[in-house]
């Protein structure tokens, strides 16, 4: 595709709508289910939207791949992590040989991993991470913006991309991940603005900063985001000006799941904000999105509850990397397994419950 | 063991401590992962807990049991429920050939459902049922105590020795489930009495009453508690007067994973009620229990929090069977995987961060 904005609109134009019929269909057959109706909550609504997506009252995930973005940012310079992007790099070499942890859980969940360099400092020859830089890190958006629009807007499209790829190679149940020191910073920056929340009750400590370091971090974001002038109603800007090329590239995952018909499930934080600037950008594409844990990143609930949406796991874990979106697949496998192996309740004889009031 | 207060006090006499050491041991090798430091959050310190109670700093999880209690409830004879003793037999007899939920999810996840016939109405044959039936079903607790003090004490010994009788057979980590028409009844009642709650507050729609149901369920749980007195500060009497067999057993299984130093994992409402009733009886016995997911019935976060527990998985589910707990399992198995696989900082030339204020 182009790298546009005529060509993003495009794409989310044909995003469809999941089957509501199919859906429907799906819980009449939890009803049948040896069990007290809607008993098993949110499992039922999962397969019912698997169901939707899909367009199959016998839905199930097929291949999953695990997409990480990795990029990173210029805003390092000014202080605000703990490491720089040596790190990003070789976490990223990582994942390609089960030495990173998104590797370890994806593995033991049967799920793949594909690291995506969109915008990694070093130029890295370790094979296995897909080659989609578009520049060797953004700009420090202390001092100007991260990114162009043009390089936001291929950002974007890339991840749309991706998914269309690892689609047609039979992949069709995503999780989202990133690896990127710096991109709590940008995060933080895109959900102050998005959420219209001032950045010191959207930042945290990241992967670890002293009290000093989250106050600077807290003050560089909020230098960045009145020199920069981000419009909060220009997703695109927004992402460019203040984001990451991972956040953006991201964004287009989530928009690229929808358009491909595939579900796609947010990791913590900054997935999740790159989540909001898809529904922002796309609000067709929020069906497709699924929810996993609860960053303990302050900002990690407020952005799923923007998107309307409840973390199904509390494990006050702030990884990254796509670790809480892979150990969440787990839900939908036994979501899954209990609608296609649970017997009627005529087939066990047992009298079925009613719907009461 | 005897069934008197002797024996029980003897046991919870003999409740050892986790190993401390060994725990801070544990978190000493988390900080040496080459991950940000704590960002796997509670999954950091299901290891140490877990280490603590093995003894050892590479705990393992081995054979996993799920403990299913079945028993039946006088009280049905109230019309507070839409089933009777018919879907109690049917659902405990589906357990021992794969058609409950829990079978499904127990295979699912590597674990295998032993179902104990604690006080069943009927007499089965159903092989694979464990039979420890200490009455049949419990009296009515609108008109009289639900069972005798003897026939309590024999209900929480009896889940003792399950737990000492599966840990010879290798069984090592613990699931609690229950199957028993009427039990968010006599659950209800005990959650009023432990937690000194109104029962309107602690009750729900078990299976699926409706309005004009639950009135009657509130108007019956009122009502028993007012004509039989359970005294609040001895948690026998109170599982005696309106508790039942199943919780009585469930509360005995708690007691006996601490006295024989393996975890155990709370499922839903009627298994936390149970779990809230030992630890009252016996508070060394709480480093061994863990929470799994909230149950949609209204008292289930209010018993957890009364355990000072947060669940770590919202499905909104309410089915029971220790359906919530061998779903959780995964949780304790992601854990111990990124402990043992997850390498070392410097095995992966990544300079280890640091603890900061």
């Amino acid at each position: 595709m182009e790298y546009t904005q005529n060509a993003l609109a495009e794409v989310i134009r044909q995003i469809p709508s999941p089957d509501k019929e199919i859906m429907d269909e799906i819980y009449r057959q939890w009803d049948k289910k040896a069990k007290p109706l809607g008993s098993l909550g949110r499992l039922e609504d999962i397969v019912a939207a698997l169901g939707g997506i899909y367009g199959t009252v016998h839905p199930s995930t097929g291949k999953k791949g695990v997409i990480v973005m990795a990029a990173d940012n210029g805003v390092v310079a000014e202080g605000v992590a703990q490491s720089d992007y040596h790190v990003t790099t070789q976490v990223t070499c990582n994942m390609t040989c089960q030495d990173a942890t998104v590797s370890i859980l994806a593995h033991m969940n049967g799920a793949q991993v594909f690291p995506v360099d969109i915008g990694m400092y070093e130029d890295v020859t370790c094979p296995g991470i897909i080659d989609r830089k578009i520049r060797h890190g953004t700009a420090n958006m202390a001092k100007e913006p991260a990114m162009t629009r043009e390089e936001t807007l291929a950002a974007i499209c890339t991840g749309i991309e991706i998914v269309a790829e690892l689609k047609e190679k039979g992949f069709c149940f995503f999780a989202t991940g990133e690896m990127g020191i710096g991109n709590t910073t940008t995060s933080s920056a895109v959900a102050s603005v998005l959420l219209d929340c001032p950045p010191e009750t959207v930042t945290g400590r990241g992967a670890g900063l002293s009290s000093e370091g989250l106050s600077k971090k807290i003050r560089t974001i909020k230098n960045a985001i009145h020199d920069r002038k981000p419009d909060p109603k220009d997703i695109v800007d927004v992402l460019g000006k203040v984001g990451g090329l991972d956040i953006a590239g991201l964004a287009g995952c989530f928009i690229g799941a929808a358009r491909w018909r595939v579900p796609i499930v947010i990791d913590g934080f900054i997935s999740s904000v790159a989540a909001l600037a898809a529904v922002r950008l796309a609000p067709t594409c929020r069906p497709y999105i699924f929810p996993s844990h609860c960053s303990a990143e302050p900002a990690g609930k407020m952005v799923l509850e923007a998107l309307g949406m409840e973390p199904y796991i509390y494990a006050g874990m702030y990884l990254g990397e796509g670790t809480g979106a892979v150990m969440a697949f787990h839900l939908f496998d036994t979501a899954l397994e209990a609608y296609n192996k649970i017997p009627e309740f005529e087939d066990v004889h047992i009298e079925a419950y009613e719907h009461l009031k």
